[in-house]
């Protein structure tokens, strides 16, 4: 996607050996290219949240790998031993334990896994950072796909409505993603079809992703959009304000619960009985077929996020505050569970399906053999 | 209630024929009183927020009229005319229009209104400040009586439990009444009464009244509480961590729909979906008995509260910062509609009833007749 007119992804190699990523906790404010040369940094780059978003969370997690590849290489993987698949076992059980919930990330790390086993020994490093590019590209396949899918929504209440009001949440965009988007994929391409469409973004504490993330990037793109308080969703939904709720996840079971950002359940239940449908945009890598919903992990973050904010003060500056009293205890859970049966649909790279077992099941067939 | 061991009220008369608010703008993490002079520092405390909470807005439109009248008998009614009627009715729709939800704010203003016209021309300014103080006197006495209602079901509660887990919605403590508060004061009854009682403070976005104005109050009053973002409502209420909602109202329909802070629909809906039970504490002045739900005027508010947050910063200086890019349009919904079947009962001075026409009905027969 564009940023000032230049395209971008958001994660990719550098000639050095290193691996580029945009420093997503400095914008909306500054646009920041940071360099990851070690998985350390990867692994880094993942727990603070300068990477985010579950497809994005998986590929840095890869490139991670590549980039332990050519530490060990070149006998820098201090601390860690000399054997190689031991190494790489303790270098992925690290990067999987960056952040608890978004299944991507395991995804990605057993593929990494399966594709390096197999490697010679001197070919290992090429073999891994062809693997990370390859799920980049991938990636980027996967969302363009959901976005076709997805654009027959829109253009379905387009040709009924005129335009098409979509309130989403967090930031599914394509800072989430490699690029494309999956959430933000079926907008962009109603936009890019010249259906007139204006996505509510709801802002999503505590750390506010749709403030800062989503309505940055639709501005680049040109995309119409209203930021909104996220206690202000119901309100919307009621007054037959938003045609869809268009959220992207972090873990989808096989029975179609979809986990993604906190506040995306209440924004479905609102969406359910206001009779607006309610759709999570899906990519095969994003279903976990081994877990029901009561056992997915819910992280919980520290509660400074929850306490204080960040942003630019009226001279430019950037600045912390804090909103509570000092002593104010808080509690940070960072996703929650929408059961499917608030869900009308998930959009994936294969089309369309229900947020059952058996829809989930015909669509990917071949994958949960 | 105290501040720092010292009892307080959240308004005031003092000697100098001025009113005493305490500056809500300025919590937490100022503690200011602030000198009211004029009616028109009264309308702008309201349209400010320096003072909010639907009954506090009605007592200070009170002492507003109050004001007024001293004004009126000094000679220092500029531009509003010789007539004390017409000055009494123009100050009056002023003081209304300073914010259009809280049905406080007619009543008290009508209630006024009553009381100075059958007042002798000499008599009128005592009448005022009698009247303002009378309503304070008896908002102090709805709350008691709201915190006895509501203690009983907290009771219940503990007696099954052995604690009880409250979760509220922006600040209808003590500071959004005169003393008391409308739905913390079972829960200051409850810790009064040796309950082991802890609550969850939503943290109530744009303005974040529960992060600064909750947080605080209880703090002062040592009752164990955290907060939590209000995307973080629903898990919550899922995972059970909850035994019941408590919501204040600004206007609640004779149907018992629920009109209060933007974001309370979608607690009552996690709380019905979760088989948590929702109740709002209702005194009768904020019962409008002459309006169905979809006629309730929602103020709109200024897109810079969603654009921006203030707060401290770790030197200690107040500071606004932007979270979102600079062209970002912003829409602030200040409240919303819980509608009358997700709310499983009002808690009033007169008792728990059914938010129903025959349940509230039954209970304010003569107020409604």
């Amino acid at each position: 996607m564009n940023v000032a007119g230049r395209a971008y992804r958001s994660i990719w190699p550098i000639e050095s050996g290193s691996v580029a990523v945009i420093d997503q906790r400095r914008l909306p404010h500054e646009f920041v290219v940071a360099q990851l040369d070690t998985w350390e940094q990867a692994a880094s780059a993942i727990h603070s949240m300068q990477v985010r978003g579950a497809p994005l969370i998986g590929a840095t997690a890869a490139y991670g790998v590549a980039l332990a590849m050519n530490q060990f290489e070149r006998g820098d993987a201090s601390g860690l031993g000399a054997d190689a698949a031991a190494f790489l076992e303790r270098t992925c059980e690290a990067l999987l334990a960056t952040r608890p919930t978004a299944v991507n990330l395991r995804w990605a790390l057993q593929r990494m896994r399966r594709v390096l086993a197999a490697a010679m020994p001197d070919q290992r490093a090429v073999a891994a950072w062809r693997e990370a590019a390859a799920i980049c590209d991938e990636d980027v396949a996967l969302n363009r796909a959901i976005g076709e899918h997805g654009l027959a929504l829109l253009r379905g209440i387009a040709e009924r409505k005129g335009s098409v009001q979509v309130l989403t949440h967090c930031n599914a965009g394509w800072l989430a993603t490699v690029d494309g988007g999956t959430a933000l994929a079926p907008v962009y391409a109603a936009f890019d079809s010249g259906i007139d469409v204006h996505v509510w973004v709801s802002e999503t504490r505590p750390r506010n992703q749709g403030a800062a993330l989503t309505c940055w990037e639709l501005a680049q793109h040109g995309v119409a959009h209203t930021l909104i308080a996220d206690n202000a969703a119901g309100l919307l939904l009621r007054r037959g304000q938003a045609d869809m709720v268009l959220v992207g996840a972090d873990r989808v079971t096989r029975d179609g619960d979809v986990c993604n950002k906190i506040g995306t359940y209440l924004k479905a239940l609102a969406a359910h009985d206001c009779g607006v449908p309610f759709y999570a945009a899906v990519p095969s890598p994003t279903i976990d077929w081994h877990i029901d919903a009561t056992d997915i992990v819910i992280e919980e973050r520290e509660a400074a996020e929850v306490l204080r904010t960040s942003g630019r003060t009226a001279t430019g500056a950037m600045q912390e505050v804090n909103i509570a009293p000092p002593a104010t205890r808080a509690a940070n859970f960072a996703f929650d569970v929408t059961p499917a049966r608030l869900v009308s649909g998930l959009i994936t790279e294969r089309g369309v399906c229900a947020a059952t077992l058996g829809g989930i099941g015909a669509l990917f067939a071949d994958i949960n053999a």
